[in-house]
C-alpha cells in the first residue's frame, strides 16, 4: 500500500479527505470551470484544432493527473506554448481542419504521454534541468509574440499562417486588402476591454472596497464576460452573415473514444516534437507546481509529475484532445480559489463535462475575433524582454544563450530556436570549464586561511608554489593545467615545491590523472616535489585506484595549512602578496 | 621580427644553426629517409593511392612544417591512422584507381590545411582537447585493427575493401578462394621476418655487443631489409608473372604540381572528414612532439602547431599529395638519431625527392605483400587493449567512453567511431556534474579546517547546518541543491542557520543566481539564516552584479572558520560526527 501510495498520491490524500476539503475544493472548482470554458475554446483554436478539442483536453486529463499528480494546485489542459507548439508540428504533417489533423493532434498527445510516462519510470526528470531558466525564459517570450502574431489573423477577420514571424507578417500583409471591418471592430473592442480588465479593473475594485481575493477572481472573469458581450452582439445583430466567423456548432457530447494515428511515417515525423514539446510542458508545469507548493510548505515529486503529465497526456489522446500540461494561469486561479487538494481538478472535469453537454449550443455565435482577443492579453503577459538585459549585466554566456533561443525562435521556429538554446547553453557551460581559473594563493595573516595573491594581502614563500585550481579536472581542461604548471616552474627558478590545492577540484577524470603522472614526473626530473592538498573524499576515493599516488614526489595534505607549515618550516618566510 | 618569429619559428632557431646542429641534422635526415622510403610507399597503399603519393606527401608538407612548425623532432608525412581515414573519406565518393580518387584526396588535404590554419590563427587548439585520452587509446587500437585486417588482402593476393570490420572480413571470406599462394607465402615470410625484427633482433644485437642506439635503429630499417629481398626475389623469380601484385611503374619525377577539386559537391562531402581528419592527425601530432619536446626540456605550441600542420597539408594538395601529419614512429627515430631542429626534416625531404628522381625504378619489382607486411607489423603494435582494463579500474564512465569508441570504431567505421567517443565522454561529464555530491561537514577538531562528517570524526552544531558544494551550480544541477537543501531543513527542525560553503563552486551562472535567492526567500520564510563562506573572487564579482548579495538573509564569510566560530559562539557546542 505504501510502495503503491508513492505511484498514486490519490491513496494517500484520498484517505485523509474531510468535509472541509471538499467545499473548498468545489468552490474552487467552479471558479476554474468558469474561466476554463472561453480559454479551452481559445486554445484549440490557436492549435488549429475544432474548439471541442480544447473542452475534451481538460476533462480526462485533469481526472488522470489528479490520480497521479502530485500537485495540489496544478490545473492540467490546453496551454498557450504547447498549443502553438502543436500548430506548429501537426502543421507540418497534415493540412488545417482535415481529420489527418486531428489524428495528428492524437499521435502528439500519444507520443508525448508515452515519452513522459518513460521519463517518469525511470526517474529521469533530471534531463528537463538542460533547459536553463535564460532559454525558458526567452522562450517563453518569443514563443508570446509568435502566438499573438498568428492570432492577429482572427482579429483582422482573414487567414494567416506560417511558422515564423517573417512568415507570419508575410502572410498578413498579402491579405491585408481582405480585412473584415465588422470582425477588426469586435476584435479590436474585445482586445482592448481585456487589457483595460488587466490593468484597469482590479485597482478599480480595490478602491470600491473589494477585498483583493475577490478583486484577482473578478479580473481573471474578464473573458468570460467578453464572451458573453460578443457572443450576444453576434447573435442579435446577425454578425455572422457580415463576414464574422463565429465558433459554429460544437457536438454536445462528453469526451469520444479516439485512436491516435500509428503510421511509422507520422510517428517518425511527430517523435521529435513530442519529446520538446513533453520537455518544455514539463517544465512550465513543474515550476508552476513547486512556486504552488512551497507557498504552502509542500513538496512536489518530479519525477511523479512526469508519470502525472503522462497519464494526462494518454487520456489526452483516446478522448479528442491533444498535448496538455500544467497551465500557469488555471493553476494559479485554482490555487487563489482555495483548492486543496486534486479533487478540486476532478470537479472541474465533471463541471467541463456538463458544460460540452449543455452549454455548448451557447457558444455558436461566439465570434473567434473574442477568442483571438484573450490569446492575445494573455500570451503578452508572458512577452519580457528584461532578461536580456539581466542576463547581459550578470553574464555574457548566459545573455547569448537568451538571445540566440528568442532569435532563433522568432526566425526559425519554436523546435528550432529551443533546441538551439540547449545546446549553446551546453556548449558555453564547457567552454568555461575548458579554461579554469587557477589562483596562486597565500596565506592569509592570523588565519589558517588562503587566499589570491591577486585579491588579498597574504604570506608567500618563493620557494613553494601554491595553485588553487577552480575546476574539476577532465579531458578538455587538463591540458591547461599541465602547460600552467610547466610554464610556472620553468620562470620561477627558485621553485622547490608546488602545492596543487584541491579544494574545489570535485572530479579527476582518466585523461586527468594521466596528465598528473606526467607533470609528476616532468617536476620530479626537474627536482620539483608535487604535493596535494584539501583533496575531497571522493576525488581521493578515486585516486587510489590509479597508480598516481604511489608514483607522487611529495604527500597529500590534509589541509593547506598543514601543506604550507611542513613545506616553509614553522617560521614562513613573509612577504606581502 | 619579434612578431613575425612567433608565426615563423624558423627565424627563430635559424639564426642560431651552426656546424653541429648541421651535421647532427644530417645524419638523422639520412636515417629517416632510408625508413621513409618504404614506408611513403605502403601508407599509399594503405590509402588506396599511387605509391608516388606517399613520397610526394613526405616532400613539401615536410618543408613546410620545418619553416612553420614549433617542434624539434617532428617529421611530418603520411601516417597510418590517416590514410586509413583518406581512404575510408575518399571511396564514399570515389572509385579507387580512377583520377576522381586522387583528386579527391588533394582536396582532403587541403580542406584540412585550410581547418587547421583557421583553427590555429584563431587560437584555437583548445578544441583538441574535447577528445580524451581514453577516447584515442580506443580509436587507435580499434584503426590499428581496422588497418591490419585491410591489408589482409594485399598478403593473401585477393582484392579486398569495405568500411568497417564485418564488412572487410566478409570481403576477404568471399574471395578466400582465389588466393595466391605465391604472394601469399612471401607476405607471411615478410610479416614473420617483420615480427621478429622488432621482438627478437634488437636483444640479439644487445647480446653481440651492439649499442643500445644504434641497435633501435637497425630494428627500425627492418622494413629497408624486406624491402630489398622480395624485391630481388620478384625480379630473379619472376613472380609478377605468377600472379604476384608489384608496384611496377613509379614516375621518376619531383613532386608535380597538383589542382584540388573545388566543387561544391565533392567540397560537401568531404568537408566532415576533412574536419575529422585535422583533429585526430593534430592530436596524434601534439602528443608525439609534447612527448619528445619535454625530453628535452622545450615547449611546443600547439596553436603554432596547428599553423605548422595547416602549411603541412596546404602543401600536401598542390603537389600531389594527400593528407599527412607529425607520425609517431619515424618523429622517434628522428630524435633518437639526433635531430636538433626542424633543419633535419628539410634535408629529409631532400633525400626523398633525390629518392623520387633516381630509386623509384628500384621499387618496379616490389611485392604490395611486403609493403602490406610493413604496415601490419607497426599498426598491431599500436593495438592495446589494456586501456579498457585500466579505465574499467579507474571510472565505469571513462569505461564507457572506450568501450563505445573500440566498438563503433570497428562496427561502424573511423568517423561515427570517433565522433560518438567524444560525445559520450561529453554527456558522462555533464551527468556526472548534474547531480553534484554536497558533503555535510564540520570542524576537524584542533584544526580550522572543515570536512566531511561521515568521513571524519569533527564537530558540529545541531542548530547549524554547513554544506560543503561540490561542483559549479549552473542551470543543469542547481535545482538538485534546492531540493537538498529544502529536504535537510525541513527534516532537521532545529537548524537556524545554513551555511553554503562555497570553496568548491567554481561558477554560479543566471539560472543558479535565481535558484539561490528563491532559496533565500524561502529560508527567510521558515525562519532560517542563509550564508556564504569561501566565496572565490570570480563568483563573488559575479554574485555582486545580481540581487543576491542584497536580499541574502545572512552573511558572506571569508573563511568557513569564521562563519562557524560567528554562528555557534565562541565555545560551539560538541558532538562527535
Amino acid at each position: 500500500m505504501q510502495r503503491l501510495a508513492r505511484f498514486v498520491p490519490v491513496l494517500d490524500w484520498g484517505r485523509r479527505y474531510d468535509r472541509n476539503a471538499l467545499s473548498n475544493d468545489l468552490i474552487a472548482a467552479l471558479i476554474v470551470t468558469i474561466m476554463l470554458i472561453p480559454q479551452s475554446l481559445a486554445y484549440a483554436l490557436l492549435a488549429g484544432l475544432p474548439p471541442e478539442a480544447g473542452i475534451y483536453a481538460s476533462i480526462v486529463p485533469i481526472l488522470l493527473y489528479s490520480i497521479f499528480g502530485t500537485s495540489r494546485a496544478l490545473a492540467v489542459g490546453p496551454v498557450a506554448v504547447v498549443s502553438l507548439m502543436t500548430a506548429m508540428a501537426i502543421g507540418q504533417v497534415a493540412e488545417q481542419g482535415t481529420a489527418g489533423y486531428a489524428v495528428a493532434a492524437l499521435t502528439l498527445a500519444l507520443l508525448s504521454g508515452g515519452f513522459l510516462l518513460l521519463l517518469g519510470i525511470f526517474r529521469l526528470g533530471i534531463l528537463a534541468n538542460f533547459l536553463s531558466h535564460p532559454v525558458i525564459a526567452g522562450f517563453i517570450t518569443a514563443s508570446g509574440i509568435l502566438i499573438a502574431t498568428s492570432q492577429l489573423g482572427h482579429i483582422l477577420g482573414i487567414r494567416a499562417g506560417g511558422f515564423t514571424l517573417v512568415e507570419m507578417v508575410e502572410a498578413l500583409v498579402v491579405q491585408l486588402g481582405s480585412i473584415n471591418p465588422v470582425t477588426l471592430v469586435i476584435g479590436v473592442l474585445a482586445t482592448g476591454f481585456l487589457f483595460w480588465v488587466r490593468k484597469g479593473l482590479k485597482p478599480l475594485l480595490r478602491r470600491i472596497g473589494v477585498g483583493p481575493r475577490l478583486a484577482d477572481i473578478a479580473t481573471k472573469a474578464g473573458p468570460v464576460a467578453a464572451v458573453v458581450v460578443t457572443t450576444l452582439a453576434a447573435w442579435g445583430l446577425g454578425l455572422a452573415d457580415r463576414g464574422v466567423a463565429i465558433v459554429g456548432e460544437v457536438p454536445q457530447s462528453l469526451p469520444p473514444f479516439t485512436m491516435p494515428g500509428l503510421t511509422m511515417d507520422l510517428i517518425s515525423e511527430l517523435v521529435l516534437p513530442a519529446v520538446l514539446i513533453s520537455i518544455i510542458g514539463f517544465m512550465e508545469s513543474v515550476s508552476v507546481a513547486q512556486t504552488l507548493a512551497a507557498k504552502k510548505r509542500q513538496r512536489i515529486n518530479p519525477d511523479q509529475e512526469l508519470i502525472g503529465l503522462g497519464a494526462a497526456n494518454l487520456g489526452a489522446a483516446f478522448t479528442g484532445g491533444y498535448p496538455v500540461t500544467g497551465g500557469f494561469a488555471r493553476s494559479v486561479v485554482n490555487f487563489d480559489a482555495g483548492a486543496e487538494t486534486p479533487a478540486a481538478g476532478a470537479y472541474t472535469a465533471v463541471g467541463l463535462a456538463v458544460a460540452s453537454l449543455a452549454l455548448t449550443p451557447l457558444v455558436y455565435f461566439l465570434p473567434k475575433a473574442t477568442l483571438a482577443a484573450t490569446i492575445i492579453v494573455a500570451v503578452l503577459s508572458l512577452v519580457d524582454f528584461s532578461i536580456l538585459k539581466k542576463t547581459w549585466r550578470y553574464s555574457r554566456a548566459d545573455f547569448a544563450a537568451v538571445a540566440a533561443t528568442i532569435v532563433l525562435t522568432l526566425g526559425a521556429g519554436v523546435e528550432v530556436g529551443v533546441a538551439a538554446g540547449v545546446l549553446l547553453s551546453v556548449a558555453l557551460h564547457l567552454s568555461k570549464t575548458a579554461r579554469p581559473h587557477v589562483a596562486e594563493v597565500g596565506l592569509v595573516p592570523g588565519t589558517q586561511h588562503f587566499r589570491n595573491i591577486k585579491r588579498y594581502t597574504v604570506e608567500t614563500d618563493p620557494k613553494v608554489l601554491t595553485l588553487r585550481v577552480d575546476e574539476s579536472l577532465y579531458f578538455v581542461n587538463v591540458r591547461f593545467l599541465e602547460d600552467l604548471v610547466q610554464d610556472r616552474v620553468t620562470e620561477g627558478s627558485g621553485i622547490r615545491d608546488v602545492i596543487l590545492m584541491f579544494s574545489a577540484v570535485n572530479e579527476v577524470d582518466f585523461s586527468a590523472v594521466e596528465t598528473l603522472e606526467a607533470v609528476n614526473h616532468r617536476l620530479k626530473d626537474l627536482g620539483v616535489g608535487l604535493h596535494l592538498s584539501e583533496v575531497k573524499g571522493p576525488v581521493m576515493d578515486r585516486l587510489k585506484t590509479a597508480h598516481f599516488l604511489q608514483d607522487l614526489n611529495g604527500r597529500v595534505f590534509l589541509s593547506q595549512y598543514d601543506a604550507w607549515t611542513a613545506l616553509t618550516g614553522p617560521s614562513p618566510f613573509k612577504a606581502a602578496g
